[in-house]
C-alpha cells in the first residue's frame, strides 16, 4: 500500500455542512490523511476545530495564506488541500496553494464571479498541481453508467436533455449558517438557486452526455419577500449539434428534499436518473420494455463496476459518490508523486469544468436580467 | 331513473382510437344511448362502421351535416353529439348541432385554427344547446382533489407550476392512421405534439391551480426529418399573479408512453400527480411527511369521492375519468331539459377553455417561430 | 353486431357494492342488457332498487325462483343471470337459473359451505348452460400476460410462489353492510378473511402458475375482539411438482387498502404484479435486468393485448379487468347460442374453480383449527 | 478528539467481501485505526493481504491465537477486534480476544451451531470485555426511527410482522469463495439461507418490534440440485403476547438482488421498510394517508437522527449503517476505557442477540426437519 495522501482543508470548521462530508468522503477510501486545517475565518474557530478533529496544534492554522506558505516548507507538509468555504473564498485560497504547487480539491461553484473563475483557471493553468472540482454526483456509479451508454452510443443521437434540481428548504425565510452565504451575493456570487445546485444540474447534465451547451434563455425568480438572489430558476436550453432541453431548479418546492434527476432522449432510447435513489438507472431501447438497471447488477458495466464497492442490492449513497471524487483524486494525484499524468480511465471534473459552470450561472443571470433573452455561451 | 340522453357521433368508424374510447365512457355509466353517427367521411365506411355499432340504417349517415339537420327533426332525434374527428372537421361539425339545439361533446384541441376557434365560441354562445370539451384528464378524481385543495388555499400562493407531457410512439417517422393526421397541419393544425398533448397540459394546470397565464417563451422542435410539425416543445411560463412554470411535451422521448405529470408548489404546500398513476396525489404540506392520498383512502375528500364509482385500492383508470366527463355532460343535459342550468358542483371543460388553449398552441407556434419571443396570451 | 345478451341480476340492491361493479363491468363493452332483477331480499327495496336501474315493473322480482321461473318461460327472457349476493345465496340461486338453461355469472367464492359447493359443481354439469365465477383479477391484462409468460416456459420451472392480500378496513370494529355478512359465519361461510379475500389470492396464483396445490398449513387470527371469523391468516403451501410458497391476507394491516400482490420466481425468471398498478408487470430473466412490461407496451403480447381496449399508457383498472370477465362470458354466450362450445382462447373461472377455491378455505379452516397441522387437498 | 480505538481484525484477506465492509465501516466515522490482522488462514495471503492494508509486518499474524496472545502483551495492542471469518470460525476466534480482554465485533451469525453459541455466551459473560454482532441493518436510521415509532405506542399493539428476504444469487449452482462456504454445513452451519440472510430479517424483527418469538413452524427448500443447506424458506412466526407473522428468504428468485423488507402492523398503525431503499419509512396511521418519512426530513425523530450524517435527500446507504454499528462499539469503548458502562442510548446487537439468532436458525432447522411441527423458543 502506498502512503496516504497528505491532506489540508480550508473551511469546514464546526457547524459547517460541507466539510464533514470531504473529511468522510476523503476516508472512505483510505487514500488520505488529513494532517492540516484553516478551519474557520476566526481564529478562536479555527483552533477549536482542529483540535476536534485531532490536528496538530501547529498545523492548524488561523487563515489559509499562512497555511499554504508553512506546509510548503514542511518537509512532509500537506501534498492536497480541500477548499470547502463560501464560493467567494476558492479563488484566494485555490492561488495561494496551486502557486506553491498543492494538489487543490475544490467544492463548486468554482467561484463566486466570472472573473475571478478565468482568473483560477489560468492559476490552475501555470501550475504543476492539479486541480479537483467535487462535482459530487460525477461519482455516482450510475452517472457514469449512463454516461459510457451514451458515449457508446447506446441512446443514438440525443434530441433531448432534462435536468431539475428542486428542493424545498428555503420556502419560507430562513436564517442560519448555511443559509446565510447561500442567500448573500458577496458570498454566493450573482446566483442564488442557479449557483448552489442548478450549476450541479448544468455539469452533470454536460457530464453525463457529452453535449456543449450553445445558448440559454433564463427565468429566475425570488419568491421569498428580501431574498436577494434567486430561490427558482427556468432554464430553456440549446445543445451544439441540435439536442435541445431545459433545466429547473428551485429551493422553494415543497415536498422535494434534494431532487436532482436527469431524463436524456436519444434516437434509439432513452435514460432517467434521480440523485435520491442513486443506485437506480432507468434505460428504455426505443421499442423495448423499460429496464432497471442497479449499481453492480445485470447490465451495469465496467464504468459503473469500477467506483462501486459493494454488491448489488446493497445501496451505496450520497458520501460513496462524494469519496470516488476523492478517489480519483488520489489516482491522479499518486502518479503525479512518481512524475506521470492522470491515468487512462480516471474522471474527475476540472477547473475548466468549474469554468464552463461559472460561465453558465453568469449566462442565466444575465439572461434573466434581460427577460430571458438567449444569451450565447462562450 | 330518467331516460338515457339519445347520442350521436360524428368520427369515430372503425380503426379510430379516440371514437371508440368516448363510446366505452359514455356506457359507464349509462346515461347515454348511442342511437346515430356519421361515423367515416368515406360512405362505405361509414355504413361499415354504423352496422358495426348496431346503430339503425336510417340513422346512419354519410355525412355530419345530413345527421344534423335530419336528427333534428326527428321527434326521438339525438340530443347530443359527440365528435371525434380530426382537429380540422371540429368546428364546421359542431357549428351544424349548436345551431340546431344539439348538444355538443368534442374532442380537443377545440379547432386546428385560431380564427375557427374564435368563430365556434360564437356559434356556442349563440346557441341554446351546451358544449362540452373532453379534456378528459380533469375527469380524474385526484385532479379534482389537487383542484379543491388548491381552491382551498391548503398550497398557500401559488409559485412554481411543472407540466410535461412525454411520448415515445414517434420518436422515429410513423405512417399510420393516428400519426397520418396529427403531423398534417392542414389537419392537426400548426401545433403538433404542443396542439396533440401540451394543450392537455396546459389545461389541467390551469383546471388544478386556477390560474390563467400572462404570457410564454416556446421553443420547438421538430426532430424527425420531414416531419412538418413540431414532435418536441419546451415552454417557459408566466402566470398572472406572480406564478411561474415551465412545460414540456414531446413524442419523441423513448420510455415515456403517456407522461402526463403536474406539480405544483405554493408557500404553503406541494403536490404531485403523474396520469399513469392517476389513482395516487403527492401531498407535502411544507414542514410535514409526504403524504399518499390515494383515491377514496383517508385525505380524499368530497371532489373526488363525488366523480368516483369503487372503494380506495381498487384502481379507476383513463376510461373512468373520461367517463366523468361524460357524467358531468349528462348532469348538464338532464338539467337543461327541464330548463335549467348546469346545476352547481358540475364541472367540465367548456368552449371558452378551448379557445383557451387554441390561443395556447397559436402563442407557443409563434413565440416559437420569432425565437422564442415572450407573447402575451390575449 | 350481434344483440346484445340479455341479462337478469340477483342482489345488487340500493347500496350493494359488487352489485354496481357488476353492472358497470357488464356495460362496457356492451355485450350485454339489463332487463331483469331480483334485487333484495326485502320486496321494498327489491321494487326501488328496479326502479332506479330503470327496470320494467314487470321484471323487478321480489325473489330469485320467482324470477328464474318466470324468466324462463318468457319469450325474450333472460339468457343469463348474475349473482351478486352473500356468499350464502350463491347456491340456492344458481341452481334455480342452471337447471332453467339460464346461464349463471357468479360471484365468489362459489358458496358458503363445501357441501354446496360440491353440489352446485353437480348441478352446472347437469346444466347446459354456463357458469362464470367473477374472480375478476383474472381478467387484468398483465396477469394473462404473466399466465401467457409461464406457459411458454419463460421462467423455466417454477419453485417460489408469494401471495398477499393485505387491506386495513377491518382493523377496528366494523359495522356496516359491507362487514355484517363478511363477518357472520352463516352468511360469509367459516372463512373470514380467507374467504373474501384470501381465495383470490390463491385463484389468481394458481390462474398465473398453472399449479395445483397439494398441501397447505394455516395459521388464522381474529384480531379484532369478538369478531367470528378470521381477520388475518397465514398459509404454507405446497405445490405439486415441487413448488412451494406462502400466502397472506389481512383486513387489519393499516396502510393496506387492497394489496393484493403476486410474485412468482423459477429458474429462469421472476414476475411480480400488483392489482393497485394493474399495468404494470415487473419481469426478470435472471442474470438479466429487470423489465417493467406495461399493459400494451413493448414486451406485452397478445394474451394480453386480445384482453385490452387502449394503448399504453393510458391505464385500464379495476372495472376494465371485471368487464373482460364479462366479456369472455359473453364470448362463450354467443357461441352457445350457435350450439358451439366455447372457443378457443376464451378464458374465464368456472364453478371447477369455483371448488378449488372453497376447498381451499375449508382446507385453511380446518388446518388452522388443529394447529396448522397440513392437509392435503382433494 | 480522544485517541482511535486501535483495531484488529480475523479474515477479511484479499477476495472477501464482508472483511472490506467491516473497514470502510470503521473508517467512515473516523473512531477506530485498523493495527493489526491474522487475515487469513493460508499464511502466505496473510501477510500479503496485510501489507495490501499497510499493517507492520510484525503486525501481521498468521493465525488468531497468535495474534490475540502477543496484541494483549502489547504496551498499544489492539483494544478491539473484528471478527469477519466464515461462521465456523466465531466461536475459537471471539474466545481468544473475549478471554484476554479485547473487545469482540463480530460478523452474524453468532456461530456455526447452537452448542457454540451458548459457549460464546458464557465466555463474553465471563469477560471485561464488550461483544458487538455487526447485524448491521439495524444501524440504518430509519429503523431506529421503525423502532422509536413502536417503543412510543404509534402503532398500538402489534398484530402482525412480516418479514421477507430474497435474493437470486444462487438460483443456479455457484462455485466462488462467497457461494462454497456458506453452501457447505461444516462451515456455514446447518442453515443456508435462513444462516444467511433470514437471521437478519429476523434480528430485525425482534428489533424494531420489541417482541419476543415464542414459536415457528419452518418449510425449508434446496431448490438447486446437490445443494446441502436450504436456498429458500418460509416460516410461520407466533411471537409471545399473540402478535402473529411470516418470515420468508431465499436466494433462488430471480429479480430479487438484497430484498430485506419488514413491515408491520398494529392497532393503530402500520409501517413498511426495504433495505435497498434505506432513506424511506412508510407510516399509516389508521385512518390517515400513508406518509412517507425520510431520512432527516420531517417526521424523522431523535432516534434517526442520531445515526444519520447528513441532510434529507442526501442518500445515505448499506455501508454508513454499517458504520453506525462500529460508532456505536466505539461509544461503549471509549466509556469503557474509563471503567463506565455503555451509555444510555448507545445500542448495538449483543452476543444474547447473536445467541437468539442460532436459537432461530436451529429451530428452523429442526422444524424443517420435522414438517414443519410448531417448535418453541427457548
Amino acid at each position: 500500500m502506498v502512503d496516504r495522501i497528505r491532506l489540508g482543508m480550508v473551511g469546514g470548521g464546526n457547524d459547517a455542512f460541507i466539510g464533514g462530508v470531504h473529511r468522510i468522503a476523503a476516508r472512505i477510501d483510505n487514500r488520505f490523511e488529513l494532517v492540516a486545517g484553516a478551519l474557520s475565518a476566526t481564529p478562536e474557530r479555527a483552533q477549536a476545530s482542529g483540535a476536534a478533529l485531532g490536528l496538530a496544534a501547529d498545523r492548524t492554522y488561523d487563515d489559509f495564506k499562512q497555511m499554504a506558505i508553512r506546509e510548503a516548507r514542511l518537509k512532509n507538509g500537506i501534498e492536497a488541500v480541500s477548499i470547502v468555504t463560501p464560493n467567494h473564498v476558492h479563488y484566494a485560497a485555490a492561488r495561494e496553494f496551486l502557486k506553491r504547487g498543492i494538489h487543490v480539491i475544490c467544492d463548486k461553484p468554482l467561484t463566486s464571479t466570472l472573473a475571478e473563475a478565468k482568473k483560477l483557471v489560468k492559476a490552475a493553468e501555470a501550475s504543476d498541481a492539479l486541480f479537483v472540482l467535487t462535482h459530487n454526483y460525477t461519482g455516482f456509479p450510475m452517472i457514469r453508467q449512463a454516461r459510457e451508454m451514451i458515449a457508446n452510443s447506446e441512446l443514438g443521437d440525443i434530441r433531448v436533455v432534462q435536468a431539475e434540481y428542486p428542493q424545498d428548504w428555503m420556502t419560507e425565510e430562513v436564517q442560519n449558517k448555511q443559509a446565510d452565504w447561500r442567500t448573500d451575493p458577496a458570498r454566493s456570487g450573482a446566483g442564488g438557486s442557479i449557483g448552489d445546485i442548478g450549476v450541479h444540474a448544468y455539469n452533470l447534465a454536460c457530464f453525463v452526455t457529452g453535449l456543449e451547451l450553445e445558448s440559454l434563455s433564463a427565468d429566475m425568480q425570488n419568491f421569498v419577500a428580501g431574498r436577494r438572489v434567486d430561490d427558482n430558476a427556468h432554464v430553456m436550453l440549446r445543445w451544439k449539434g441540435g439536442a435541445r432541453g431545459m433545466l429547473w431548479c428551485s429551493q422553494v418546492s415543497p415536498g422535494n428534499e434534494n431532487g436532482l434527476k436527469l431524463r436524456v432522449y436519444g434516437t434509439k432510447g432513452g435514460i432517467e436518473f434521480s440523485q435520491e435513489d442513486p443506485n437506480y438507472l432507468w434505460y428504455t431501447p426505443f421499442g423495448e420494455p423499460k429496464r432497471l438497471i442497479t449499481r453492480g447488477g445485470a447490465g451495469s458495466g465496467a464504468a459503473a463496476g469500477r467506483v462501486s464497492r459493494i454488491p448489488a442490492g446493497h445501496p451505496e449513497g450520497y458520501l460513496e459518490g462524494f469519496a470516488t471524487i476523492y478517489n480519483e483524486a488520489a489516482e491522479a494525484i499518486i502518479a503525479h508523486r512518481a512524475g506521470n499524468p492522470v491515468p487512462d480511465g480516471v474522471i474527475f471534473p476540472t477547473v475548466h469544468d468549474g469554468l464552463k459552470g461559472v460561465e453558465f450561472i453568469d449566462a442565466c443571470v444575465r439572461s434573466s436580467g434581460r427577460n430571458a433573452v438567449w444569451i450565447d455561451l462562450p
